[in-house]
C-alpha cells in the first residue's frame, strides 16, 4: 500500500495538473497528508466507495499517461545518473590535486553549483 | 512558420503519443518531413483545409499539455544547465594539472561519461 502510495505520487507530481480537481483532492489527501480512505471520506463528505473509485481510476489515468509518455521514467533515469555525477563532483572538490590549483577548483565548484541546479 | 514547426515539434517530441494516429500523422508530414500543407493534403487524400484545421488543433491540444505540466520547459532548463556543465567537464579534462594525478583524471573522466548519458 505504502509502495503505491508513493508511486501514485511520484506520478502525480509529473501529470496530476491532467486530473480533475477533485480528484487532485482525493490524491492530495492520500498522497501528500497520508490520510485513509475513511478520513478521506469524511474531509469531503463522500463515500468510502466513491473514494475508493477515484483512487482506481486515478492510478489508471495516471498510468496510462505514463504508459504513453514516459516522462517520469525518463526524468528519473536522467536524475540517477546527475546524483551519481553529483557524488563524483564532491569528491573532486575535496581532492587536494583540485584545491591546489585555483583554476581548476573554480572549474570544479562551477560544475558542482550547476549539477546542484539541474537536482532542483 | 519555421519557428511554429520548431515548436510544435518539441512539444511533439513530448506529448505527441497523446494525439490521434491521424493527428500524429498530420504533424510528422509538417515537422519531420518538412511537407507544406498542400503536399500533406495529396499525400493522405485529405483537403488542404482539414490539414490547415488539424494542425490548428493539435497545436492548441499541445499547448495546453505543455501549459498544465511545463514538461517541456523544464527539462530545456535542465538540458541548457547540462550542457553548460558538459562545457566545464570539457575544461578540466584537457587540464595539466587533472592529467598530472590518474586518480583526479579518472573521476573528470567518470564525470564527462555520466553528463554525456544525462545528454542523450
Amino acid at each position: 500500500m505504502i509502495e503505491k502510495k508513493v508511486k501514485i505520487g511520484n506520478l502525480y507530481d509529473f501529470y496530476g495538473e491532467l486530473l480533475t480537481d477533485k480528484q487532485k483532492d482525493i490524491v492530495e489527501l492520500f498522497c501528500l497528508q497520508d490520510f485513509t480512505f475513511g478520513e478521506i471520506s469524511e474531509e469531503l463528505s463522500v463515500s468510502r466507495q466513491a473514494v475508493f473509485d477515484t483512487m482506481k481510476r486515478v492510478e489508471s489515468i495516471l498510468e496510462n499517461y505514463e504508459k504513453k509518455l514516459g516522462l517520469y521514467a525518463k526524468f528519473t533515469q536522467s536524475k540517477a545518473y546527475v546524483k551519481a555525477l553529483l557524488a563524483e563532483v564532491e569528491t573532486l572538490r575535496t581532492s587536494d590535486v583540485v584545491q591546489s590549483d585555483p583554476t581548476v577548483a573554480e572549474t570544479v565548484e562551477s560544475i558542482f553549483q550547476l549539477t546542484q541546479k539541474v537536482l532542483e
